[in-house]
């Protein structure tokens, strides 16, 4: 369970974080307002990056803190600039990087009860990450992505994949 | 392995699906070329909704042949509407579903080599299904929904997690 959870939240969580850099720089070298790219969204009633960004932390903070029982760090959202959204994921990582792998080893079997409005869905605690936390967690990644390469900003996918320190060749 | 890869890959193709048949009735009630829907995409050098449906049914594809070493279909490519990318995905969830557990299970260890170029990552096979094969179907189930959700299509966000079984509740 951990395995499957904390090194892989992680590891999106700094693909995110790279993402913002690219777009940070895509900015200053084209005299683009970042606010753009920070309020930037796929629809009108989507997330903006912003948001999309608090909902990957908040995906991943939640699943960690459900599984563990260990109490997470509350996080007002107020982040309206990049250097504040890598804070938020800065923040996310020092949270999950801090849970102990023995304390979610085990959580398979503990139940995971959530609520919004009228849909109350309860889980086992390995059902909850593999179909509802990572599949979230990438959503908002991944929404994240697709806003900063639809503004523009330079990224590919290996900019979502990778790297792999296993990696063979150039790592191009 | 298995519980984290055949079932993971089922649920998100019939999210899939469920997305793809949504925007076939929206098409339909308001008087829309579907193909307008097929070819759309989030930037020019991203692939459109055929390619984010082939490399969503390639993700989860190969990732089952690579674990189950279980010689999976070829698939051409060769989708321009929706009810042949619906066909795809059919064709691709008769071939992960018809791999039997046994197959899978053990394959954490398993060694699995890609090679895309230069870019050549060998994986253990439990990290590659958690950090390769995981991540790069959801990013084209979730591109998938972003551009469909961009096109007007009457989704949100419980189509791309729900529906849940165990929910309680009214569902919505």
């Amino acid at each position: 369970m951990y395995q499957a959870s904390v090194p892989v939240f992680i590891r999106g969580l700094k693909v995110l974080a790279a993402l913002l850099e690219k777009a940070a720089a895509h900015a200053e070298a084209n005299g683009i307002d970042p606010a753009q790219l920070v309020n930037a969204r796929l629809a009108p009633d989507m997330y903006p990056l912003s948001g999309q960004v608090q909902r990957a932390s908040d995906a991943s903070k939640f699943a960690v803190q459900r599984l563990s029982q260990n109490e997470a760090p509350k996080f007002p959202d107020n982040e309206t600039t990049l250097p504040q959204l890598q804070q938020r994921i800065a923040d996310t990582l020092a949270y999950v990087q801090s849970v102990p792998p023995e304390q979610i080893d085990g959580a398979e079997s503990r139940k995971v009860a959530l609520s919004f409005g009228d849909f109350k869905p309860e889980f086992q605690g390995d059902d909850y990450l593999l179909t509802f936390a990572l599949p979230n967690f990438y959503f908002h990644v991944t929404t994240a992505y697709g806003i900063l390469r639809q503004a523009g900003v330079p990224i590919g996918k290996m900019d979502f994949l990778g790297p792999y320190p296993q990696q063979g060749g150039s790592g191009a």
